[in-house]
């Protein structure tokens, strides 16, 4: 494969570092394009020509421009099968897409409510009742993930996954979401396990 | 596999409706447990200890019960391999999932906000904000469908998958959303061909 057959559409403190980290993990050939959030770079016409959803993460590979996080942690775990970044029986590959559509669909969105909560309402005072809430909807999630989601010591048990890459980098948001990570001392000592791995530190270098 | 190996548990109107078109088009043995959401019966300690999710749908195999649409969808086509419901190389699966987790994480969350707005906000004025807004971002979600992400004549070409079932289940939803499905030229006649499918007839019989 031609190193420069995957690239991935990236931003700092996007979901589209759980794909980074894989990657790192995969010890995948790929190159980083960086959008600037700031400037609104996803929304520019030659972004939208490569996702037309504007937002990252996005990979365009060999055959083709894939988006969403479950969707590319599958795929990137499926393309370099000797990382062992998955379950290959179909129960354990299932358990794995339960925790990431999770992830995706329920703690994802609820922490968006906050940065993002102008996609679900217009009025300041509306945007504000939902950003409140966000705290105690991120609670939540991580009470269910600390009780019921994290096998230990890692998301799937006794091997490493894309998955906790995954988890890695929405639990990395509860500060922000003014919840503390200690609060759930199975998530907390599993995001330092997860950090303390020379792939992720390479993901998170710069 | 001894028919009562699956069990799907199932509420009408809901997304477990495209689990249960995944079962019938893959001529699955399974058996249906109805709740009865009116009743809150997803909280009740029964089926809490099934799913602590309190949500549906839930799917019991010989290995343990699994949740999330995706995850399962994914699951079924694997399982049941004859049926044809998913395609099997690597791009072609990460295609499928990338539709999956986009009406997961997205078109279902954006529908979510008008019957589950409370989940986000607290206020009566808020809530009301937010259902207000849910035409639009449902309309926005169908036009990037229409677009980009139906392939025609099924989601992903030429051959049904999974995810034909569960773009008909959510599209079903839009006209309590207040938006017309004829709208969508693409996606209207995919509602009316899905539809018309003997397993998808079975899975609506009651």
């Amino acid at each position: 494969m031609p190193s420069s057959e995957l690239t991935l559409y990236y931003a700092a403190g996007t979901c589209a570092q759980a794909v980074r980290i894989a990657l790192e993990e995969a010890q995948a050939p790929y190159r980083l394009e960086r959008l600037d959030l700031s400037a609104r770079q996803q929304q520019s016409p030659e972004y939208l020509a490569i996702n037309p959803k504007g937002r990252v993460p996005a990979l365009a590979t060999g055959h083709g421009v894939l988006t969403e996080t479950p969707a590319l942690l599958a795929y990137i775990a499926q393309r370099f099968p000797r990382a062992q970044l998955a379950p290959t029986d179909a129960f354990g590959f299932a358990r794995m897409q339960e925790v990431h559509s999770y992830l995706a669909s329920t703690v994802h969105v609820a922490h968006a409510h906050r940065p993002r909560a102008s996609r679900w309402a217009d009025e300041p005072e509306a945007i504000a009742a939902i950003q409140r809430k966000v705290p105690q909807n991120m609670t939540d999630c991580f009470t269910l993930i600390e009780d019921h989601y994290l096998q230990g010591p890692w998301v799937l048990g006794d091997a490493y996954s894309v998955a906790d890459g995954y988890l890695f980098t929405i639990a990395g948001w509860l500060k922000s979401d003014g919840v503390d990570i200690a609060r759930f001392s199975k998530v907390h000592a599993h995001f330092e396990r997860v950090g303390a791995r020379a792939a992720v530190q390479r993901a998170l270098a710069d």
